[in-house]
């Protein structure tokens, strides 16, 4: 199916109307924001079968898969929902007059920032798209959103994109708190991000793709900000004691996780690094054999399988890289090969290609010679989402530098564990130092996502009917506030 | 005296001891942060008379007001120290493991985002310079600071440094915890800006620094937050119903405001605004008797008394502004002299200049012919620091809808009070929608100020051991968690 690119003409009518709603839709209750997350939730399950089919048309996913994330995006958007009415992202704090010393009055909370404009993933077309964590933590936030399909699954996107207008609809909201835009090439993009009403992006991508977008947004007249997945390598430190006890589990892990969804997450396990000895040897060999028994996978669209072969390629065809084990069975068309290669650290020091991701079942295990340069090359590795350590207790202890400097290099430490697997929870942080992202200080996944769209307005000497529910003395919502200093539920 | 502007290479010298000193830093505990702010303070106190002296030369201000302001500057290290032990802003997350769903421990806390770049104000040489608010919070959140003295009051800000210095050393830490630079032009600025060890930057003056900072490190190959604040014409709303009951006290209390501290705050109300008629023309009389009054006041230095002569000229030479009043008091060199001037709204809505902020004792009334017109003018404004009501109950129901267009342009929103005077409280936004501040999201007054130098960090399945304490099972810091989405100080 076609859908028409939106004019600027038309891209500026969606902004009117979404600034129009916005008046609305901020004024809404907790309790209207959920019971609209939920009513979406529900007619996405709604959408049945058809969503599904489409899903798997356009992006080749299996429909296990696509089953699954469906239901991940419905509990993104119920938890969301719950978090929304819980209203500890609110942070509403009160500070009560001290006449002695001339203090007035003072209520802080977090408000709206206005409407955010969200760019969808190829990579998930329901949990990380249309309805996905963006749009699910706007609309807690009280901002009105505008989704621009993504075009590698523009149909699963209008399917997704009528649920949440019925859902708008059916809660008698104005029609402007929602709005869905096709646009395949650049401009329709630029015309959101660049539009006075436009006050916050979301987008998962490419580096390519988000930093255009906020090169965009900060050199607007009033810049405003966006919040970029812009991809990762997801460095593993293998180290001694755990090759040593556990290369063959840790080779058949790592070969799960790089290729699972062949390769195509975010969190792949892009490049593993290790000291060289025996245990390395046995992990990378043990890492091949698993590898090669995988077979080849279609991947989301050409375009993505077209990047895949070129960049693995690119790799593969550096002098210093050494082909560990490719897939055995051949690829058909449009699929992409399961793929280990190694290097020296001496090479990866050298080679900023090496650095780079190759988006796809690939991984490079670089070779340290020594503890000293493993963690020289966790201190050269720009920012990541994760990075995971293989470790024993005694390995942590012996590399317990190492365990700090890769602190400084991403969002979420994980420990024996691989990095693909998102658990969506208020612990989770989603998104890193850049370039993994553009602001390291909020997460896409988790509640704590409803972050991004939200600013702090104080009210001095206010009246008590005239506040915000969530500052009234007798605190009717029953949330918790920080009320001179300490944390409480009561009323004033 | 003259003080030697810092070299490219003192600077990257300067930036190479921060990011050492910041892997000892950020691993300090809460304790040993707040002490280290308390000794700052102690040792401020024990500057004595001399900084007092030093800064009333560098800055024309008198004793009264910067004994004042060393003692609020105590005060903000000493609560921030408090909030800083608290823990709340660490934000202690923890979801445990749900094995059936596969999902593992995951915990998250807030870490310190790096090396500090601080520039102070010239109107603040205490409370918004070397161990100000962006100093103190940074200091909180376990970041190195680098301030670049304001050349204005180097003197003053050479002392304080020294200060601080002291307690450093005094707390053993290493010594590039704090760095002081010397820099009169622009180049020094901009070395600490764009250096690969600078992690985020804070500043209070004016547009064009704030918003070249700000260009400089989103230009940057890693991006970095700037949080700067850039000034404000800080509007207030006059209604009919308060005007008609208290016109007279309304022009005492906004006389005062417009002059304190010869209007050097960016919280002076440079803007009023009100529907014409008798109570509004009563008000203008009755400001314009009052100001007469007020005699002309030294500015700060030489620069901002030419900048404050010229923009007022240039204000008051619009054929569409009318002056109302001036001090009555002939000014000596380098003094402001208290304006008051009025323009109709279709003038405001017609000339740009009648926006901008006129830096010292100068205010504008806009006269509106309706309450429609009012609204359009609350729409029509920038962002700002602050926005005042001055309102009856009667006024805010009538006027509900200017009430609510004015959240959309402030940080703070003020009933029937002026805008200067900014209690430092938890509850404090200082900063609001852009041009006001280039991060509306964050505050620079008020503990949640140590918000701006941090950033969410994940662990996941970690080992109890090795999590920082604010995450270890048995809660040995006694602080606030969210465990399974519920606040509580238990242990787990």
């Amino acid at each position: 199916m076609k859908f028409q690119d939106a004019t600027i003409a038309e891209v500026d009518q969606v902004m009117q109307e979404a600034w129009q709603a916005f008046q609305v839709y901020r004024k809404t209750t907790l309790k209207q924001r959920a019971d609209l997350m939920r009513a979406i939730a529900q007619e996405l399950e709604a959408a049945g079968d058809r969503l599904i089919t489409v899903a798997m048309g356009e992006t080749n996913l299996p429909e296990a898969r696509l089953r699954n994330e469906r239901a991940r995006t419905m509990f993104q958007l119920t938890s969301y929902a719950a978090a929304c009415e819980a209203g500890h992202w609110l942070e509403a704090r009160i500070d009560t007059a001290v006449p002695d010393k001339g203090d007035p009055d003072l209520r802080k909370l977090q408000v709206a920032i206005g409407p955010v404009v969200v760019f969808g993933a190829s990579n998930f077309p329901f949990a990380y798209s249309t309805a996905g964590g963006d749009t699910a933590t706007a609309l807690a936030a009280g901002c009105p959103v505008i989704v621009k399909a993504h075009p590698a699954h523009a149909e699963t996107s209008e399917i997704v994109a009528q649920a949440i207008a019925k859902s708008v609809a059916a809660a008698g909201l104005p029609k402007g708190v929602f709005a869905h835009v096709h646009g395949a090439g650049f401009e329709t993009g630029k015309a959101l991000v660049t539009h006075t009403h436009t006050r916050a992006v979301g987008f998962t991508g490419s580096y390519g793709g988000g930093k255009a977008l906020f090169d965009w947004a900060n050199q607007r007249k009033m810049p405003i900000p966006v919040f970029a997945e812009m991809g990762s390598i997801n460095p593993v430190f293998l180290l001694p004691g755990k090759l040593k006890a556990s290369a063959k589990e840790l080779a058949a892990q790592l070969a799960g996780s790089i290729t699972l969804g062949t390769g195509q997450f975010c969190t792949n396990p892009g490049l593993l690094l290790g000291v060289e000895g025996e245990g390395l040897d046995n992990f990378i060999r043990e890492l091949g054999a698993a590898i090669e028994k995988v077979a080849p996978g279609t991947m989301l669209h050409p375009g993505i399988a077209k990047a895949y072969t070129e960049k693995r390629g690119a790799a593969l065809g550096q002098s210093e890289v050494e082909t560990v084990a490719v897939a055995a069975a051949p690829p058909k068309e449009n699929q992409g090969v399961p793929t280990v290669a190694t290097a020296s650290a001496e090479a990866f020091f050298k080679n900023p290609l090496l650095h780079q991701e190759v988006f796809g079942p690939y991984s490079l295990v670089i070779r340290c010679p020594d503890a000293a340069t493993l963690l020289k090359a966790a201190q050269l590795i720009e920012g990541q989402l994760t990075v995971s350590l293989m470790a024993t207790e005694a390995d942590l202890s012996e590399y317990s530098e190492l365990a700090e400097a890769v602190q400084e290099i991403c969002g979420r430490l994980i420990l024996n564990g691989v990095p693909t697997g998102v658990r969506v929870s208020l612990s989770m942080q989603h998104g890193g130092p850049f370039p993994a992202s553009t602001d390291s200080r909020f997460t896409s996944v988790g509640a704590d996502g409803i972050k991004r769209w939200v600013r702090p307005l104080a009210y001095q000497s206010w009246l008590d009917a005239a506040l915000p529910d969530a500052l009234k003395n007798g605190n009717p919502l029953g949330i918790w506030r920080t009320v001179n200093n300490e944390l409480t539920q009561a009323a004033l």
